[in-house]
């Protein structure tokens, strides 16, 4: 056996505990009944400590090392190059987190996230504020491991979105801010569309789930490498790019959070499926950090593909246009007095709010720029746990003009801070900038893929999106994919050219 | 942390995988899109080689040693002392078996269940033959490493029935023989039960599921700790017993299957269910050979509880009477004209048949007397694969009087072979004269048992299994918990005082 192909098959032992570990995860959420969860705890972190020490075990190194001989001088782009130096850039980091931390912190989240649902349920920030310390406590001992020169958050971050920096997050937002104010002002001045129908009418969850399956297929998700099943909180996981399933729950009351829940997940699992077959079961298709089997290169890269599908093209009218009449025939006395311009209208409000998970496309950049600068504020110290919920509230009324009228409403309502995601909020607006850059830019190299949209047809755009990022897997860092697919860095541009291309068309400049 | 603690955390652990394993396979069959089947294959194959080497690792005699020593003088009936001697039994037969004949047996059994597959469906004998020749001459070379003194047989049986032996099994058949001829032969003299309703009705699916689980919740299946999944082939499955799952297929135009099938899976389940916290994650809820998540003691014993729930308490009079209006209710217009008294007796129809799962309480040991035959004369070598579907045929006419058109209908109609499970054929009717034993002993030990369930209330049964039979996991081998349990080592007569009192109601001795 060659030394490259050692080193695979080491990876690839590493890659099915990442799928199993992806298993145990899905089914925990959707299966499995509710007396099991202490057992399934310790499954789970049985195969991650198997997982975590066979991947930062010295031996891997050495495959590395010996891996990193064979393929000298191969070619730079080529998926041997690409995956031991993915392999390494992974080791580096791992090795630099002493293990101590790693077993306190998983101990951690287990604790804190259920502390965090009792203190959301009670509305009582004061119950969770010291496991939140002890968390942020924790992240600035991650950050001190990993190393970084400018700010502790840089050291976050990359795990989420290599390559990025707090300064040049702090650079974008203050470009977003700009950008997105007059539209959000604009929005402001109109009276809000008409959604009655939306909110007023009872829509069945199997004819939910027939529409919104009907469209994933159109989008391209391959259901025999997938299925949809039934959750609390929405996601998408793959074992392997042969096995990607999609989850969403079913709101009778309010039929658009399933639809683009749907649209939404069907993103992120066209990424997945998109994978080269090439780079199965090898590093390229696997977060050695977070032992998660995924093959999206950034979290950021992968909520660009999700909202890609969800809002460029699942919210556009065009697409409405499409396919309102076939979203009639499953609900035609529900949409018996609505045209598809007034449903187009309709799931395009533009309205401040509290939750981040209920805002629209404007408004939701808002949303994460909060908690992004919350996160630098305590790495930092410049923020302490105990003002945040005042802090949390302040810059609410400052971005979006609302206030919490309580933190169950307000700083309690993600659970990202006590899973310990901290630097991975900023992947949602990172994914918002970076569709529209992609979609721009297909459509701009296809000249196919606008005609075939018009006509409700979503191959050229698939070919072109699996063809340029989701064949790659993580062969390439974000801002390299970013330059080789669109041929420019990450740019605000193309986002501000298509939200203020839609909502100059929704909301015409007054006066 | 003392010897005992360590040698059992290191079991828990492998207790863990052996729990992955078994939801890898249960996602498979219930939940796994189709394409997902290569890669499912590389994670169980990851999987089950880092539980190997961790069970049969030399680290773990030294655990196992230093834990012996430990216990050394405790109660001989303990639970700690039961896991270090049950570990040690295992270890010493795994290490008997050379590592290149687990991988060659794992290969094979990949291979030839597809091939198994494709020569069922065309009815073709002779592709899957060399196979089945590869397959014998695996298990002859571990029963060699394994080690026996009277017949290579014995060592295949220590997998699924530590005690028992071809000689032990050639006796019991004979027995058996003896006994069931009779029945069966007045059987035949009676016309068959009228079942017109259960062959010319539709039965609704979702209705067959209510009835059923109704059934399964008064018979005491946890569904906090469990529930019911859809698969081709309905089986009973675990990850601790906190976490124990059942499965089944609805027939519409032949209700009993799912009925009984979920009934069966529920004795099953009720075994896994009822095993003492105490033993979750040890040695004693892990079948360590064949790295297994399972509590029950044997593959006989756990049948004993599937038959037991099934037959004896499900197919029988006293059941119908009580729970018929039940049904009833579920499907009026299909029962309509129909009594509880001839509902029994259409479920209780006594008649050779060529399939084994769909033959009845009668004739089903005839079933597996031809295989067990027929496969302890593969291994000693009196039986060729040759001239198999000729002994086979032979045999069936010699027990049954019937002769299988086909081999699709012969030979080629169990899964097992082409699994390698060699050995594992007799635990069915070990289950059934296990079942008869206990169930006599648990209405002689605790006299409220059959007034309960003349009233249609389980618990005082559930109460006395558990107890006796399903808390220990395994900690007794199968001779010792009977003896334990019934006062007496296996025997026939509780089972055939059961048949006959039943059979003797339903076909009077004419004469």
């Amino acid at each position: 056996m060659s030394a490259y192909d050692e080193f695979n098959t080491h990876i690839g032992k590493i890659n099915d505990l990442c799928c199993v570990l992806n298993l145990l995860t899905w089914d925990a959420r959707t299966q499995m009944p509710e007396e099991g969860t202490v057992t399934r705890g310790h499954q789970i972190s049985t195969v991650a400590g198997i997982a975590q020490e066979m991947f930062t075990n010295p031996k891997t190194l050495q495959m590395i090392e010996a891996a990193e001989k064979e393929v000298k001088g191969e070619p730079e782009d080529s998926y041997r190059v690409r995956a031991v130096r993915y392999a390494r850039e992974h080791y580096e980091v791992a090795r630099k987190i002493p293990v101590s931390l790693v077993t306190e912190l998983n101990e951690l989240k287990m604790i804190s996230q259920t502390v965090w649902i009792e203190a959301r349920k009670n509305d009582d920030f004061q119950s969770f504020a010291p496991y939140l310390e002890k968390m942020v406590k924790l992240q600035r001992g991650i950050a001190e491991g990993v190393g970084y020169s400018d700010h502790p958050y840089d050291a976050l971050l990359v795990r989420y979105e290599p390559g990025m920096t707090a300064k040049r997050l702090k650079a974008l937002f203050a470009e977003l801010k700009a950008g997105l104010t007059p539209i959000l002002e604009r929005a402001k001045a109109y009276p809000e569309a008409r959604h009655d129908f939306l909110t007023e009418r009872l829509y069945p969850a199997d004819r939910q789930k027939a529409f919104a399956t009907d469209i994933s297929r159109k989008f391209g998700y391959d259901f025999k490498r997938g299925k949809v099943d039934l959750t609390v909180h929405p996601f998408e996981i793959s074992f392997t790019r042969q096995d990607v399933r999609i989850t969403t729950r079913y709101d009778e009351k309010y039929a658009p959070q399933a639809l683009f829940g749907l649209f939404h997940e069907t993103g992120h699992a066209l990424y997945e499926q998109g994978a080269n077959p090439a780079i199965t079961r090898t590093a390229l298709a696997t977060d050695l950090l977070d032992l998660y089997a995924v093959a999206g290169t950034s979290y950021g890269f992968h909520e660009a593909q999700s909202r890609m599908w969800e809002n460029l093209v699942g919210r556009s009218q065009v697409f409405w246009n499409n396919h309102f009449p076939l979203l009639q025939s499953y609900f035609p006395d529900q949409l018996k007095d609505v045209d598809a311009e007034q449903f187009y209208r309709a799931v395009n409000r533009v309205k401040p709010s509290l939750i981040r998970t209920e805002s629209d496309e404007v408004t939701y950049n808002f949303h994460i720029m909060i908690r992004v600068e919350i996160e630098m504020g305590l790495l930092d110290g410049s923020i302490s746990i105990k003002e945040l919920p005042e802090v949390w509230n302040a810059k609410y009324q400052e971005y979006l003009g609302v206030t919490p009228p309580n933190n169950r409403l307000g700083v309690l309502q993600d659970i990202h801070w006590s899973s310990g995601l901290f630097g991975s909020f900023c992947s949602y607006t990172l994914g918002n900038v970076v569709s529209a850059q992609l979609y721009e830019a297909a459509l701009k190299q296809n000249l196919e893929i606008e005609p075939a949209l018009a006509k409700g047809e979503y191959q050229p755009l698939l070919d072109w999106l699996t063809e340029n990022v989701y064949r790659h897997g993580h062969a390439f860092l974000p801002d390299e994919l970013l330059r080789r697919s669109t041929g420019s860095s990450l740019t605000v541009e193309p986002y501000f050219r298509y939200l203020n291309h839609k909502y100059e068309q929704l909301f015409p400049p007054k006066g």
